[in-house]
């Protein structure tokens, strides 16, 4: 009905338009106020009633549910931190142009603000590409940073799984013109040890390569102009079977059978150095010149990581393709192979925790003189993280305090507010974490209820006849042992 | 040129339309490609070259500015902590209608995103409205809470005095049912803590109450329905003298000069305890019912001040009155009164550095039976504090930090870099902050400069004798003494 309405009050509006000699900008003008009813009006989620939600894909976090992040948070940023990074931060938005051309099919899926005048904007899609920005913008050649800030992507949600379309981005980079492999060894390393803290369970983290990718499909047989498609339906193998893919490969995108197969045999390997030696011996990819490069790249990363010792979770997997275009070199995704609470009834599915690469050629876009800064970066998947630990914490009736409170301040008797209001002046200005009760005259059965209630560990107890000894009485909560320390 | 383009361009797609039979639909398409064309064409900021820039009123955060940043946080949050708050977070967008009506004459400076199909949002633009959004969607009744984030506004920024169209709130709040004056005066103590924590210099805190305001508007003639209209005017006082304040009521406002005259007696004065006291005895205002509310709860809220040993630095002024809406009851604002740091050559203009007050009535608006949950908070005004600190560091010449390595791992010869690697890996699996250049053979100056440079303390020099021995030599930084502990 509201629907019909709108398109009725549009034909309406239309007629009027064709009669008058209205100018440009008037017409302009009605059709876009035309275009704002329709939108109030149609589509799925129209409603006439105000409805109490938070944005389609979005949510609130709840004390409790930010206990847990931050723990998550504390983490991941000694990590960084413990790398000697620096951190960084941009606008929530950018100039629409500034994302146009960066995400290939995924643009999509981009923000844009209303135009009100003034510049186009559209909210960050990602850290990666207002960094790049931010480094040219900058003339920045040099930097290891992180940015923690949340992305937004007008995505399908599937928030159970931790798919919002606001969500966190944990970003480490390091941009500079370094010896190879050293800063792309150490974004594994990093990895490896943000998963180990925060005791997911057992992981894995593939490892690929853009020009390996690029030669195997040159060496398959692949044209050119479709590596880059064909490159996004290998990417869709971890969660397709290979018959899937390979009816993509060449219903879809048109690839012939024989490509796809040869493919097909290609992208069931993976292993360690000893795949690598073989790949560089495979009598079709050692005759490619980037193929060549990114296989004795992989053996120079796998050196460096066996001397971090963290091999025994680190897979070269030559189905691991990353859907964003801007990859030049080596890539990554780290997944859990398990959850490893057995005693959750439902288990999350949860795939990639963690992904990113070497992107040379991003800074250069945005140069004026095209100059190129390399970089490798990590971006940790954290909502699916947050996900995890949540239901975990549910499962484990673990009691996660939401306040830092050491001490209430309460009182024996009626009349004593003023008296609680002094001390626990006192104790704010000593630095210590206090509350009272906001009432003129609250029980202490209820103030000893509400540090049951809240975890706080121990009472000061004005009374009457403490106040005339000049004396504090603390009680501890949990043993309700009392002493007078002074 | 570009604008005239773009109006031809469109005068032509007119032109077509006219001529068509085209469905409303197709028309409208046409007819917002073409809206889109001419802002990208048209208007102040349309350029036809990429520019590299953050958008107005936006900026980004170097190292160094999130080194300041981080430390006013840290200031602020174990503040919040001290008084036992928990945090929320929120989206940072919300249905558009749960902002409508929250603003007042401000609502035309709300952030809308486009219309992509799907519900109509707007960027927030405070903390409060998602708070008590918030609290209504959750049937809260009860908490203490504080939530720092970005909040967005379509204003004229003016960034050198910190005023910019992204910029952070930090808010701290108490809601619910509890007797008067003793949550407001907590809010009070706060502002007064972090004001003196952040060391900016002497401060101002300016307290008021709605309630006072009507009735004085009451008492002096004001017609009811000019309370709001001329609680604005009221509002310029800061940044006009009275002479400016009274034409705007009197000739913008239609206000009768007699009752601008009579205003023109109440808000200039201020004190303490002692005007209030006269003020209950004001023949006038003791005879109106809310302004003898107010009256009451002020005086109240000053003994709780003297019990917190704070009065000194509050001042009861009657000339205060805060722009927006949603205030119910007792008002504040804190001003800096000087420059503490005179040989910073510009020193900064800052006004306001952190306001709020009581809004008994928001919650009510959002919950579907109406619901009320009283609330009082105060909201941080960073940005400003921010510009301060900055400066203040750059006059001061103060060598900031912007990573926390302890210890650099360094080579005195050619071919250790796999040495290297290995010991960083140890250090960091110890939980030590450590950096490696990312060089295969660095020079031992370059490595010792970088130390230099960046403020690491320590460097760890593996050297051929150094491997021979099973050791590892440490240096000291600042004082080049070396020790081979182990």
């Amino acid at each position: 009905m509201a629907e019909e309405a709108a398109v009725r009050a549009q034909a309406e509006a239309v007629r009027r338009l064709k009669q008058d000699k209205a100018d440009p900008d008037e017409i302009a003008k009605e059709v876009t106020k035309l275009l704002e009813m329709k939108a109030r009006l149609g589509g799925d989620e129209g409603k006439h009633k105000f409805v109490l939600k938070t944005p389609k894909g979005t949510r609130d976090y709840s004390p409790k549910q930010m206990a847990i992040r931050e723990r998550v948070f504390n983490a991941i940023i000694t990590c960084f931190k413990r790398h000697g990074a620096e951190v960084i931060d941009t606008p929530v938005f950018e100039l629409k142009e500034t994302l146009t051309g960066k995400y290939g099919e995924d643009s999509k899926l981009i923000y844009d603000l209303k135009d009100q005048g003034g510049e186009l904007l559209s909210l960050r899609y990602d850290l990666t590409v207002p960094f790049a920005r931010y480094l040219a913008m900058n003339k920045i050649t040099n930097i290891k940073r992180y940015h923690i800030a949340k992305v937004y992507r007008r995505d399908n949600p599937a928030m159970t799984r931790g798919r919002y379309r606001e969500f966190y981005q944990c970003d480490f980079d390091i941009a500079g013109q370094f010896d190879p492999m050293i800063p792309d060894a150490e974004c594994l390393k990093i990895v490896h040890e943000i998963l180990s803290d925060l005791q997911l369970g057992d992981f894995l983290i593939k490892v690929n390569d853009r020009r390996i990718l690029d030669g195997m499909f040159a060496v398959c047989g692949v044209p050119d102009s479709k590596f880059r498609t064909i490159c996004s339906t290998v990417d869709k193998l971890d969660k397709m079977p290979w018959e899937e893919v390979r009816s993509e490969m060449v219903g879809e995108k048109g690839l012939s059978p024989e490509a796809a197969d040869r493919i097909g045999e290609y992208v069931q390997l993976h292993g360690g150095l000893d795949l690598i030696e073989r790949l560089l011996q495979d009598p079709k990819l050692s005759q490619n010149k980037l193929a060549k490069e990114g296989l004795g790249d992989m053996k120079l990363l796998f050196e460096y990581l066996t001397l971090f010792g963290i091999t025994g979770k680190v897979s070269f997997d030559l189905s691991l393709a990353r859907g964003l275009d801007y990859y030049t070199g080596v890539i990554y995704e780290a997944v859990l192979l398990q959850q490893e609470n057995d005693h959750v009834e439902e288990p999350v599915s949860v795939g990639s925790v963690a992904g990113g690469g070497r992107y040379d050629r991003l800074v250069g876009m945005f140069d004026p003189k095209g100059r190129k800064v390399p970089c490798v970066g990590v971006s940790i998947g954290i909502e699916r993280i947050f996900s995890i630990l949540e239901q975990r914490v549910e499962a484990s009736e673990e009691k996660i305090r939401t306040t830092e409170t050491q001490v209430l301040v309460a009182s024996a008797q009626k009349k004593l507010l003023e008296e609680r209001l002094k001390l626990i002046s006192e104790l704010w200005d000593a630095g210590i974490k206090a509350e009272v009760l906001y009432k003129k005259n609250p029980k202490l059965l209820s103030q000893l209820q509400y540090c049951e209630d809240t975890g706080i560990p121990l009472v000061a107890i004005v009374g009457e006849q403490e106040l005339k000894d000049g004396v504090v009485k603390l009680r501890v909560v949990a043993t309700r042992e009392e002493v007078r320390p002074w």
